[in-house]
């Protein structure tokens, strides 16, 4: 089972941002930026290309308001898209309030933010939902 | 008109990989790594999150089997995904084919090629299709 699995499951903990029946999204603790968010099927693929088309037809419109929340809460230009994929074998999609294109450079050094800081990003993007 | 709609309409050369009504892909002429393929809607939207609902639904799928054809060709891990958006105000999705993250750091000088490597990858992608 994969960490994302085990963080749908519960059974570690998660800044959860919104979930369904199929999806579930929450703030990554590895952040390039304040808000960044990731968004996961709760089936495991690991290839983006090779989830089913029922789960990548929904997955833009899962998606679609929470970037919305995301961008009313964190000063940005908008909200960029990143599927990279290497580290989990669980396909995920990045979601990343962005000034500038170096805001999705994942050789970046990660921000350190503190529960309390999660907590607020967490409360005030879900409010929006 | 952004120079995608002339990409679109023929105004301008592009090197097309596959279109339908709604969608157009190319490959992207700064490329980041061989066979970088840009996937855009016809209709022109600023923002990604701003398009509309019946056309996010279509995206991935139109751009899937593209994705497998680049992912056929390209010697690579996965096809990575990234939207930014920040220079050409008609939202579009690039399709990159990577080994690392490194390679969808935008960041980094992009390749040159020649016309004729262009066509050779063009064609290649293409036949996969």
């Amino acid at each position: 089972m994969t960490i994302f699995s085990k963080i749908i499951r519960g059974e570690i903990p998660s800044y959860k941002i919104a979930e369904n029946d199929h999806f579930y999204a929450f703030l990554d603790i590895f952040p390039l930026v304040k808000g960044h968010t990731l968004v996961i099927p709760k089936v495991e693929t690991d290839k983006f290309f090779d989830v089913s088309d029922d789960l990548l037809k929904e997955w833009l419109l899962f998606a679609k308001p929470i970037a919305h929340a995301i961008e009313a809460v964190i000063p940005c230009n908008r909200i960029g898209v990143s599927v990279v994929g290497l580290e989990v074998p669980h396909a995920h999609m990045h979601l990343i309030p962005i000034n500038s294109a170096d805001d999705m450079n994942f050789s970046r050094s990660k921000l350190k933010l503190s529960p309390a800081e999660f907590e607020e990003i967490q409360q005030a993007i879900a409010a929006r939902l």
